[in-house]
């Protein structure tokens, strides 16, 4: 692997050898480039993101973190916004104009061309996660009569603003999408060949529509592994594409967004160290009160069953046992579930199968860890008589089977009443695991202890 | 979207009218084409596969699951596997001797070259998650000598078996990787520049080692927007590329991975309903017993305690909301970090920072919870004094602030002695924070109330 040389690069810097630096500079990815100036000062980053190369300095700028590319716009002459927008990507311009603030966008707007700007408030206006709020409009876009001789030609011209022209788009004169043809195929192909010839059509078309969830067009590109998913308007008019390196941000957001979801955390898209504390606190406080608030359901149940707790010695020291077996089953179940449903491997018509799996399954888990806990019990030594032993033991086994088949069919559930499985699972299964488990195990108790 | 329409392809199933099936299919995209097989009685599968032209069924195949390839594999005459072996990529037909039993597998390299046998053979011998194991060998190789022309003529007579033309590699006389080319620059070049003067070399070039592991090349091809990463050997020949279709599988499989660790349970390759339900008990019960038997210092704690509890009314009762909210709190912070670490947001030596922000967050959300508890148990009329009242509140802030501080210190030790963050967070962490809230609320509850 390439290994940049930070102490060289930092060198130049101190000593301000500004023509050394860009020297250096120029030789190096531009991702390399974009870190090494996120992690310099304010103003010497500016000044060194000017020295740049006018061909290289916008796809740095398109790998900078958003706080820093404010910082630039902020500071550079309007000649240079003008030159900089005129370089930038679309997408990168719509990601650009919602995470500055608004003056700046102020400026950016008035520096751009009034096509542009046009085009940046059509993009804005689409939903949030969208399929026409991440795409963008500069693919190739190839009339159906061409030939690939002519199409090979179209693109030597145009090609070098496009975003990729690895895969390009087929149209007739109203601008339908018609077909798709990989630039491979024009390669593998006659000249003279007609592009509707042989273009993927008709059955083998994939694309999305403007409002389609940014999911959606994820989901397609992964299935139909596509390096490009076309976006088409209500009209099925060709109106941009989203590329597979948006494809790749969109797959670990929505990732992200289940992580959290199941740590009973608000998502969000802020980068961890960046988040100021207050927005922290926001993001998590709203869950911890709903469930401290729910546990108390938990503090009910013990509370009526604590004349019995009170005199039958050990079953106390077993209630965080039950609750955690039982929450830690439940978990697992819960987990596979979310993640088959997100991957597509299991749909809610499988409920039954999901459901009868996990019964099985949770039978021989509780059925090992009740007779391991009865010789646990009796190894320690602990408090309480051989029939507390058993009724923890059984107890256990009955929490388990139980934790388990909610686990499973609560996240079906939630899907199939439109609410996010990862919010359900975590936070919403563990309190009721732990209210139900804690339930069995003292019905249990009563039966055979009093 | 293109929509497929089953009832007309099982009816023609039904009619066993296999001509018009064949039609109808040769139409669709190959995914689709796959997707259908799959839903398909085992006999009437293969009889279906084999009508289908010779130049897509490589390619329809490759998208089976593995279970299906192995029944195809196993009723096809030894013309047609040497056929269908010549036709996959070479990466394909690794995962594919990877995933049948034994005996096909003998059968599949019997029918395949010396070649094609000798190279799966070594593919085999590289680590499992190793780069070397995921990789093809069908990338496109051009001499730096070359001319645009010469390459691009190079490229339409061999690219057709290439998995991607896209990004050509430059090699020198000695097979070294010197430079990357990308196919729109051979468009956009003269044709008489050459290779060696417009690729990227040097401090741009990107690459990976074969015993790298696969998270890496993900890694890699996320920060650097690749559509292929190169794989080369010690001596930096090259030897293998990984494509971005195979990149998103890596990190869709690492996520699952993280997803199953984080819910105690051993990573798995399967599919959630073809997995048997012992392989399932197999990969739970471990976890479920080592939490259990942990879960037994939960118990010792209560149980030295119990006297106390069972002369103060309510304690008890508050066991489960406290142990819960501090396993909450903590499962935010872990989760977070973890998730962090995984896209590289944070680092080991960031520690303190994050420590620093988790406390901060972790003493605003405590103090509201602990207020609000206190709000809540005298609305509710609790059991217990207002010196209760004030016990359980003071010790929920206390469990939270810890649990947070477990949460987030204790994936980036892990990372530090080389443990998955993802095995610690989840199980081990709540099994932590549970004793630990219980030993601060009891210690807290001692010295006001006894």
């Amino acid at each position: 692997m390439h290994v940049i040389d930070y102490d060289v690069l930092n060198g130049y810097v101190d000593e301000k050898n500004f023509s050394m630096l860009r020297t250096e500079l120029i030789g190096l990815n531009k991702v390399d480039i974009a870190e090494f100036l996120g992690k310099l000062e304010r103003d010497i980053m500016i000044r060194v993101f000017r020295i740049l190369p006018k061909d290289i300095s916008a796809e740095v700028f398109s790998h900078l973190e958003s706080e820093d590319q404010g910082d630039i716009i902020s500071s550079i002459t309007d000649t240079e916004i003008k030159k900089l927008i005129d370089d930038l990507f679309l997408d990168d311009m719509v990601d650009l104009v919602e995470e500055v603030p608004a003056n700046l966008v102020t400026r950016i707007l008035r520096n751009a061309t009034p096509e542009t700007r046009k085009l940046i408030n059509t993009y804005l206006s689409y939903p949030e996660e969208s399929a026409g709020s991440i795409m963008t409009n500069e693919m190739v876009e190839l009339h159906d009569r061409l030939t690939v001789k002519e199409a090979i030609n179209h693109i030597r011209k145009t090609g070098i603003d496009k975003e990729t022209i690895y895969t390009c788009y087929c149209i007739d004169n109203g601008r339908h999408l018609i077909g798709t043809v990989d630039f491979a195929d024009l390669v593998f192909n006659k000249s003279d060949a007609l592009i509707r010839d042989i273009m993927d059509e008709d059955k083998q078309l994939v694309y999305v529509n403007t409002l389609d969830d940014q999911e959606k067009v994820a989901d397609i590109a992964k299935k139909y592994d596509l390096l490009a998913v076309p976006v088409v308007d209500n009209e099925k008019r060709l109106v941009g594409m989203v590329t597979i390196d948006d494809i790749i941000d969109i797959i670990e957001e929505e990732t992200t967004e289940d992580f959290e979801k199941m740590a009973a955390l608000l998502p969000s898209e802020d980068v961890y160290l960046k988040t100021p504390v207050h927005i922290l606190v926001k993001n998590r406080i709203g869950w911890l009160l709903i469930l401290m608030i729910s546990a108390t359901l938990t503090g009910f149940i013990i509370q009526s069953f604590e004349d019995m707790l009170a005199v039958i010695t050990g079953l106390t020291a077993a209630i965080p046992i039950i609750t955690g077996t039982g929450g830690n089953a439940g978990n697992q179940s819960s987990t596979l579930a979310i993640r088959s449903l997100a991957l597509g491997e299991i749909e809610l018509k499988d409920w039954f199968k999901v459901l009868f799996k996990e019964i099985r399954v949770a039978v021989a888990c509780g059925a090992i860890l009740g007779i391991v806990n009865f010789a646990r019990m009796q190894i320690m030594g602990s408090a309480g008589s051989m029939l507390v032993y058993l009724t923890v033991s059984l107890a256990m086994f009955f929490a388990v089977v139980m934790a388990k088949m909610i686990g499973c069919l609560l996240p079906m559930l939630a899907k199939l009443v439109k609410i996010d499985p990862a919010v359900i699972a975590g936070p919403v299964i563990s309190t009721l695991v732990d209210s139900l488990s804690l339930l069995v195990y003292f019905v249990i108790a009563r039966a055979f202890l009093i």
